[in-house]
């Protein structure tokens, strides 16, 4: 270590002195929890032992008892559970779909749409295969009613910036319902928004509009999506049946987890670190979000352990439900704003805990170059860039209540492999890359704390 | 793609020509690799059907034969193979150790370094624990001869740079042969380089001296180290026994295969893009160096897809036989002597094929500064850091031939996972990592053509 040690120190040679106790104490950040496998056995736990866990599930329930649990063990000052009522929505045992083409039938991989409603039975219907709005729109009526549409549009692989391939294609997932059902069409399948070619159906939230009437929309796997589409080629009067008996039932009370380290100088201003306890309910919800809670938990952990008292009050925040309409971050803002709490900084990781890149920020011009001064701590740990627009869910509703928004950047190659699919599984999970996540926000939650805005 | 072509574009107003010119052309190869799965199609047939190929082995000599058949198709103007004479060496089907303490025996996970002699039957003796050179020396010798030196240093996983992490214990695996058996030593064992805490040894090649009497070495996987020091704790007086009928054959003809682009202005001036063909015999070669040869081989199929008519010669090389003593790299230094032959630069990836961050450079300073103003290009793609150092063991021989010599940088956060073990298999790699080092590889190898030096 001594070499690197000292070549750290050496950058801030001329630098104030301040900048120099920093950079030792975030060395020490990261060397601590380089070294710990907290998280990882946290993290096997949590995939194993309880795995996939959406809001208003028994493993929800479980999750929030175990991560109370565990923030107990890391010597809080306070820790509670914040109340707030969530959707339940559970897939059915049934859930399947197969193509009749001129009394040849083959099936399909697909799984609901986190919210979507039931085929009620069995579903048989002729498909009308589109890749834009334009193409849509374009389609008359009579062309599209007592139909299903198939929304084809692959994620384009082109764009380096993978989230860009995403938000190439995620749209026909979240409108989809509303813009086929407007069309008069009975049922929606959305090509899974994923970079592979595989059997596996991507889920995730959709959209439905109160005057509209909800159709049931099914992810289809990539392979099956080409399938199919090479089908209706062949056959444009195949039909294809659906069969999904997803419901949605009535909401139930869940919580946020919430454990703070009371600020010593100025308790009353708050920096938060925070992730979401729920995940999809395919796979093992090990990289959306369950890094991200094991890497929150960890900078409370790595704090007591370093031995730092914090000038300002270190809040974790664990939020239930981010996934189906993030009504643990609205419960979170609005007892903020209740409580006219003083908000400094809102931080999530909710990146898939792939290898960090640095912050995403959501902030005054002010603010942006402040914390772009404290980044160059991080340049070498590889976690010094400042992009913007956050991208914590959760942290949305705490736009113009705390100062600055803060999503962990990771690099997303590997995300759109496996996101919201039941690939999503510990195995994926690199356990220093965590490390590694975590230590950039320990790093940047002690800055916040530290220097304040 | 509309947005990003734009800001990539926007950023270069005001900039030569060139360089837009440039930033145009290196998107294009992006978007080549990135949409298209060549590479996956490759390496999944490379680690599926040929596997592991040490040098001198049948799957070596396949994949000579299958690498020349895959760059036949990229349309090189010329493609041949040069002849190099490689060590066979060979695990034997008997590898095992155990512990006996006490009357009560556990076995030892172990694998025999790369190059090790054989036990010649089963190997008892005590072990004596180190974790220094200091430690090995102080020692004396009456205490080392007749027993296993067992040199149990971890993998330093405090550093943040993970290489460094790797550097910080290589040293027990490379040179532990020699000094264990000056000291009397009848064996040495080495606990695995890895981060992980895990049941898989990781090999790797050992060094020899002429006068030092060569002993066995084996690799033990970090679990049982663990088990090991714990048990010599409570029992300095038990006995391991070790068994591994491995053996050196006679040197083998094999073969480095070229392929080349003739330059159209200064073909007689040469840009090489590398990876080595052989593995170790553990695993499926799939990270090394799988990802490397198909990453070599995809720079050709870009230029010629892209239709790019290099201004200087491109030449993809394919070594044979790093791991075991470069004699690949060292057999093409020689004929590029020989011939006296004009190499502007040589570029490897052999890094795993993850992230890549950019290149790992040794040139003079001024070539250095120069690759840093092409670097910019990179610099959308995470792709534009170039350090120091660079870790191509095939370009080794090319130093003072080459005037610059380049190694594709890649974030090392996964690869001491999996690293010399059976863990390197096809389904650890990310296809879209792979697709980004591609695309970083080929516009380095570009403005190299382009602009030579």
């Amino acid at each position: 270590m001594g070499k690197n040690y000292l070549v750290i120190l050496l950058l801030f040679i001329g630098a104030p002195l301040f900048a120099q106790q920093d950079s030792i104490l975030i060395r020490k950040l990261y060397s601590e929890t380089l070294q710990q496998d907290v998280m990882d056995i946290n993290l096997k736990y949590l995939t194993s032992k309880i795995g996939a866990r959406i809001a208003g599930s028994v493993q929800a329930k479980q999750t929030v008892e175990w991560a109370a649990g565990i923030l107990a063990q890391f010597h809080p000052d306070s820790l509670y559970l914040q109340p707030v009522m969530v959707p339940h929505w559970v897939r059915g045992e049934q859930e399947f779909a197969g193509m009749i083409s001129k009394g040849i039938s083959a099936s399909l991989d697909v799984c609901a749409l986190g919210g979507s409603v039931g085929t009620n039975g069995t579903l048989t219907a002729q498909v009308v295969e589109v890749r834009s709005w334009n193409e849509l729109s374009a389609l008359d009526d009579s062309k599209v009613k007592g139909k299903i549409v198939f929304f084809n549009r692959a994620m384009d692989a082109r764009e380096p910036e993978t989230f860009n391939a995403y938000l190439s294609a995620v749209d026909q997932r979240s409108l989809g319902a509303i813009a086929a059902s407007k069309k008069g069409a009975v049922g929606a399948m959305i090509r899974s928004l994923t970079l592979a070619k595989d059997d596996y159906p991507h889920t995730g939230a959709l959209s439905y509009e109160e005057a509209v009437r909800k159709i049931p929309v099914a992810a289809l796997s990539t392979n099956s999506a080409d399938n199919l589409s090479k089908a209706l080629k062949a056959d444009p009067f195949l039909q294809v049946s659906l069969e999904m008996n997803c419901v949605q039932l009535p909401d139930e009370l869940s919580y946020n987890v919430i454990a703070e380290l009371k600020g010593h100088k100025y308790p009353q201003e708050i920096v938060s670190v925070g992730a979401h306890l729920d995940s999809w309910d395919l796979g093992e919800g090990a990289s959306d979000d369950g890094t991200g809670i094991v890497q929150a938990m960890e900078v409370l952990r790595l704090f007591t352990k370093i031995g730092i008292t914090p000038e300002r009050t270190l809040r974790i925040i664990l939020y239930m439900n981010e996934e189906a309409g993030a009504h643990g971050g609205k419960q979170y803002a609005s007892q903020v704003r209740e409580a006219n709490e003083v908000h400094v900084a809102a931080i999530e990781s909710d990146a898939g805990g792939f290898i960090p890149r640095g912050f995403r920020i959501e902030a005054s011009p002010a603010v942006i170059a402040k914390v772009r001064g404290w980044s160059q701590l991080l340049v070498p740990y590889h976690a010094g860039d400042i992009r913007l627009q956050q991208r914590g869910v959760d942290l949305v509703p705490m736009k113009g209540i705390a100062k600055a928004l803060l999503s962990l950047d990771c690099d997303d190659s590997r995300l759109f492999y496996i996101h919201h699919s039941a690939l999503d599984t510990y195995d994926q999970v690199n356990p220093r890359e965590v490390q590694l996540g975590a230590g950039a926000m320990a790093a940047m939650a002690f800055l916040f704390c530290k220097y304040g805005l």
